[in-house]
């Protein structure tokens, strides 16, 4: 099999192709940014090809179709692409619009000009929205994301499903919640070390602290991703997650600033959520994906410790 | 007050316009197409004012804001650009990205370069998608849109309520069913008077006629749209159409045949919808728009009269 991976140019996509190298013909990572690509070389098997291009671009479809050859194996198409700052594209629909759900169209154009026998989306918790009460489940109907990035995740799930009802192609959603692991581009830990780079005494925490999150690690979830690929129906839904409902941002500023820094004080501010589209908590049932794949039983205090570990 | 129609150069806009331009200051509108606006300029009051402007142009917002003057009194926008080719942007889902949900984004960042006092937008009853057994109020939280068009009027819905709790302008969601008059751009209508006049012995339909659909004229639109406006809430949304529950294609084709062309004969196919994407009935609520505007008592049938006769 022959393995795309669209905006795998970064932290899941990386350890990704990894794993595929090690059971497939080619694997094509395409990034607008190669920054983290070259940083991480040593550690990437030599195997995997890499196509610095916008996926935005104006000719993205026909130059890449140009540039993987003529291939007589269809490809698994991974969709990893997506705004990954979430702050910012709170202010700025702008920016999801574009790389969160932009890349989505892209992506379906470059579907219909070269081979594909599968399409895989990384999704987002973030499309179920602010439910704490609820269940959710894979096939729960009631989704409302309060954030730009979880309604342009969810406006990708529709097209995608829209284009599957037309062209038929296999079509895998697995929806994610927080990743961690190191190095990583963005997110919780991300922005601590920063913060503890540039002032080493203090950390000032977005939010209380109390927001409580499941967290998975991005070499697990690159496990699950390739674990559930076969167990995939024609159309399907898979949530991702660890068994727990989560851990709090407190117990993770807490362990980052005893291995990184512990002379450090902890700020916390007096606010439920860190920003605007922020969610106090959240958990979703992974029931699917455990009866899928049973091994993965995985809580967010491992992906944590795995996380420290690597720091 | 000032208005601001963006994209407000065709059917409903021009329509809308005419009402506005008798009680408000200035009228301006704002589309990428000048001639369905020139057609029909004789019926046109001359206060309106008409700029030519891509809302998906590079320098739309800048460009716009320095057209319309310092102006002190803040303006009423009324969002109403959208792709109007649901059969198109079925097959190319870049369509309805740009043309529908891309002129949201860049209506919110002109209202970040304006005054604004209120945003209109011009959603559709699309956003539900195909539920025909529920009785779909506004608050009904389950919306499964089934083209790519109202997903990205669902999508367009959801940012807009995000930038509401973050700016606090009131906004005001207007949820169309179909609509029709004379002349149109689009839709059942335009589509029949089209093939008859290119073949006036046969009118072939999409679909076995039987779908059953709510319809508006757009004059009564019109008129609902401005009534409403001052009851809505800070953020409100109002499913706008008639009383019942609809019409079939089979009774506009034939009242369409009767008119325009006696002799023709109607050819329906054997599918229950006319493309993918397309609905087989829907209806939806009308209940919280009769209660604020209890004039506003319209059945489909009216409206296929009322266009029937401007024909």
């Amino acid at each position: 099999m022959n393995h795309l991976l669209l905006g795998g140019g970064g932290f899941i996509g990386l350890r990704l192709a990894s794993k595929l190298s090690r059971v497939s013909k080619r694997v094509v990572i395409v990034d607008r940014n190669r920054e983290y690509f070259e940083k991480n070389r040593s550690n990437t098997p030599s195997k995997i090809e890499f196509f610095k291009m916008d996926l935005n671009g104006a000719n993205f479809p026909s130059e890449l179709a140009t540039k993987l050859d003529s291939v007589v194996d269809p490809w698994v198409v991974w969709l990893l692409a997506a705004n990954s700052d979430i702050q910012k594209s709170s202010r700025d629909a702008r920016v999801d619009y574009q790389d969160t759900l932009g890349t989505t169209i892209s992506a379906m154009e470059l579907c219909a000009t070269i081979p594909v026998s599968q399409i895989v989306f990384a999704s987002s918790s973030a499309v179920y929205g602010d439910q704490p009460e609820i269940r959710l489940t894979e096939d729960f109907e009631i989704r409302n994301p309060v954030s730009n990035y979880g309604t342009m995740k969810l406006a990708s799930e529709q097209v995608l499903w829209h284009h599957f009802t037309i062209k038929n192609i296999k079509t895998t959603i697995y929806r994610f919640p927080n990743v961690i692991g190191w190095p990583c581009t963005h997110g919780v830990i991300f922005d601590f070390i920063r913060k503890l780079k540039k002032d080493n005494s203090r950390l000032e925490v977005l939010g209380n602290g109390f927001q409580t999150k499941p967290y998975i690690h991005a070499d697990d979830l690159a496990d699950i991703m390739i674990n559930l690929l076969a167990t995939a129906k024609m159309y399907d839904v898979f949530n991702i997650g660890p068994l727990d409902t989560g851990i709090t941002v407190r117990e993770i500023a807490e362990n980052v600033v005893l291995k990184v820094s512990p002379e450090a004080k902890i700020i916390y501010e007096e606010t439920l959520v860190g920003w605007p589209g922020d969610v106090q908590s959240y958990s979703f049932d992974v029931s699917k994906m455990l009866s899928a794949i049973p091994n993965f039983k995985l809580t967010s205090k491992e992906a944590l410790a795995k996380t420290i570990e690597e720091l």
